[in-house]
């Protein structure tokens, strides 16, 4: 079986898995106090040029979204995000939970822009609706799409004008930063954002999401709101270990060039094979177009998500990772040619 | 530097690690709906003699406790647990965060009585006061005593009479069934609680908890409460591994009776050198009263906890472990020794 | 000045404040267990011809929707509403505040169909979305508009297939029953709803909103839920006494209807000016757009609020109530006529 | 039948009642912006010697101390309280279900000493333990006691030491500044807390709360929060009028002299006859200990609460109001002197 249904489908990769053998007996406090993460930290403020900020780590990517939002915010504060962000759908509500409404804007390529930031700020004018206070964008989006560093930019600015955080969820940062054309760094983000993650467990850990703080408004007690929430790993080492083996390796960046190399390569097979594709996705997400018929052949020699089913067809969803291989791709290839 | 801080200071156990490394490439679904998941419940509900029990497994014991409670419970219905309880005090009002009061009751040895639960019932009478639904139990308790087969039995009996739900905290479930004298069994959590877990951080794996429902009444969208908080681990595959992993193969229980050997070893060592104990403790964790002069020297060589301090004493806490050697041990007492 | 902002800018009807002053002194007891509570409960199930259907007092809109709904959802459970719904828009995230998404459905005469409830409800098909669970709609609805039986019992048949909840908000239920062609009773609603609420402030009371309860499913605890929103008023004898008064005397319709009346005056009376609605509205709100000219010069002489302005103009709401004469009517559209 | 239930068993003073009826049809704005509410708060104002503090009105004591504490405390934040206290107790996890651990520290006499809270703050040393951040009293407590001058003078400072918010909870204000021997003032509460509220529902109002803010950290987007609670009532001017009615009158402070007289009145009596006190308590509520006979007899003659029940016989509440007459009294110590 064919397996392109997620990046997270495979274990760790090498890196990861020498450096948590290595240091798997040597004892060290609990709760990510250790020296560990506190090298992961330090090698994450080093390439975010960002000495002073706080690099926290966390496990999952619900968990890092859920507790930070939550920390950042007041109970009568609310989140802006594109209608297809990962919070406003599939998250089962855990922003809701902490009390936050999230203001949900439409929009078909997964992205955010200025006017329409500023059109729903003002709309929110009293006491009888809830205040807008934290922009969420993730990067590369839900669609596959990517903010450039422009776009990025004048967010930024349309945020701190407007008294507004920014927060991107970086699960996938490591194939924005990596896709043709990617202009953005670790430090944009540390400039431009409030607060960011790295995102781990899609780009080669067994789990793992760092996150980073550069708004010093945003630092009291912030491990408070992780143990309540329950997002302190108690053997925390397991992250530190894991950040620091493919950060300091330079591994992120490469593991996350590699998963977009091997979309690229579906891509070009894709249009080759006159397959048209949902959204024009340029990272390590893919939304083609199948008829019904192709797809339930599909379904038989590969594992994958379906995204939609409309009058175009159904829009499948092929994501690659640092475990797929050429071999995967032109096989995978192979089987759509010969519908 | 010697170790006594915790029972998760170091990595996993042997069985884990080969377990890990052995399947890491297999690609599986996300979520928890893989085999291994899969194949780990089937070995937890034949240990538990629960064939329809169902099994969750959450990465930590914060996260696990937050998750089913507040599944659990209506929003104005409340906990009753020991004053010492984890919930009460080391979670960071995490269940409350829920939305959820605990009553805590006083326990100078960490354990729960019928009789207490029966008197906070009857006192919680009318709609002005929280209605207490659910009894948290921690099983070895927080100060390292253990409830037996009669003190569970009378305590479900109880619940059930008054229709509250009995949950167990197993963090260190391992240890309280392999002291000296233990007397209950996985089946019989299974069958006198209606949730329980199986702790995994604290025994040898990297992290992990498993949940185990018998109350059919609990089963209903369980998996949406966890993900609502952000407890669904996407490389689930990880925890199904390592459960079935010490499970399987027995290495479970005998890794928490090497602990308890260990802290057994210790306290007749301690004892012998004239050192108090501020409880009976019969498992991994050991609360010896020293000087404060004996403290300030011990921790220069040893990382321990301090529980408290009084007119009695320093009271530390050493906890035995999976990990802890003879050579530990008796370096320890040498230490002790000179003092 | 003119004062066409809303339905609740002057105190209480006549039959309201003889009553409270009546029984001003007589001693009961509190928190809505006196006679007068159970008198008016009595009332409205009669009205409802629902004997067993359970009826709870509460003092505003917000506060019962945001308890009512509370105390129904499991922490995971969401609302389907109108995105123009009081509860998605005017409420400060409250309803979110108790951890409840909203899936906020588009309607541009905001009244909810049974296919887009379905569609809401496929959508949301694991766990890593939220569990839509009750549909909440208002009658009338916050631009005017009325459900006809017809339609609300087509919403309640898809609800019931779907194992949804139905609630309706009839904060202006007055209105909704005594616009020209209504054809709702109480009893109707009472039979379609799980739950539904008879509003009084909009309509003659001081405050109150009365909750009635038909789902045997939603009764246990309520006055729990509502004691812990702050939701009951000590002298609950208040709400008691202002239904009773209002709803066996016919006051309650007659009210209604009175405002419905003086707004058909005020709409008929627009029309014959040239004036255009935004929204075709029988009840006792009304929307006509008005030049910026217009507007500038109307809020010299008349209290109202502005709906919205676009390209079609100033879009604003007139709200007639039981208060509102003729003589302010006829004002108004002199006032208008000149300009 | 007597009744010496509750100080809120009838309607309103007749100052209020008057003021309700003259400002019945005047039109005015909602949600308390309109003129009524405004004098109001300035009187409140005047009397505080305050003039830059924030007065809002909410309907009731449970609503109030949820939304201001809610609205205080960040998500891991915790209120320190006496066990005694309302919030405790009898708000049915009102505060928890805002996400909030309240600290319960035992208290015979229902008062807070200053090192106790220096304790409970102390042990709250680490991210794993919530952070205790308010500290709530109420005055006169639940057991009728008052906090002079100087004991709340020495919380105020402690209080300020250790970073905690001061908050005084005044439902029953009036009583505790009118109690025999009382030295504080309103400025004092002002001048001392970092908020405060002055009860109107257990002194003449037909509901109502003032909430003073004098903390300016505590102003940003308050009402943001009342709103989200269901707290801001619709025709907030209720509050305003009834609030202004017996501030400026000075009705108030007279009212619950009065009750104070009439509770003094009862105390002399009943220690004349022989009965003992289970609490000494100065102000409107009285907690003598009856025989189980004398209770049972008395039961059938007067309508009061039981506190509790122990070996030293029934302990029951009376409690006196601006209502209460001397006849009142004079009858229930006749009852209780044949008995």
């Amino acid at each position: 079986m064919l397996y392109f249904r997620n990046d997270y489908s495979q274990g760790a990769c090498r890196e990861v898995l020498d450096a948590l053998t290595e240091t798997n007996l040597i004892p060290t406090a609990g709760y990510g106090t250790d020296q560990f993460c506190a090298a992961a930290a330090e090698t994450i403020r080093g390439l975010c040029e960002a000495p002073s900020a706080q690099v926290h780590f966390l496990v999952g990517g619900t968990q890092v979204n859920k507790t930070a939002i939550g920390a950042f915010l007041r109970p009568y504060e609310a989140v802006i995000a594109a209608a297809t962000g990962h919070i406003c759908v599939h998250e089962t509500g855990a922003i809701e939970q902490n009390g936050h409404k999230i203001l949900a804007l439409p929009s078909p390529d997964g992205k955010l822009r200025p006017q329409q930031i500023r059109a729903a700020a003002e709309r929110h004018c009293d006491e009888h609706m809830v205040l807008p206070r934290l922009v969420y964008v993730s990067n590369t989006t839900e669609v596959g799409t990517v903010y450039s560093l422009p776009e990025l930019t004048a967010l930024s600015a349309c945020c701190r004008e407007l008294g507004l955080l920014l927060y991107c969820d970086g699960a996938r940062l490591g194939s924005a930063m990596t896709v043709e054309g990617a202009d953005t760094s670790f430090a944009d983000y540390a400039r431009l954002c409030d607060a960011f993650t790295i995102g781990g467990t899609k780009n080669g850990l067994l789990f793992g999401e760092a996150l980073v703080l550069t708004n010093p408004a945003l630092f009291p007690h912030f491990r408070h709101a992780m143990k309540q929430q329950g997002a302190i790993l108690a053997k925390g080492r397991l992250l530190g270990v894991q950040f620091d083996a493919v950060l300091r390796s330079g591994a992120y960046l490469r593991l996350a060039r590699h998963a977009n190399t091997m979309a690229e390569r579906l891509r070009r097979g894709l249009l080759d094979l006159g397959y048209r594709m949902a959204v024009d996705s340029p990272s390590n997400q893919l939304f083609p177009l199948l008829t019904p018929a192709q797809e339930e052949r599909l379904r038989e020699v590969c594992a994958y998500e379906i995204q939609s089913r409309d009058e175009r067809g159904v829009c499948v969803r092929f994501v690659t990772s640092w475990a797929t291989t050429e071999e995967d791709v032109d096989e995978l290839l192979n089987n759509l040619k010969e519908m």
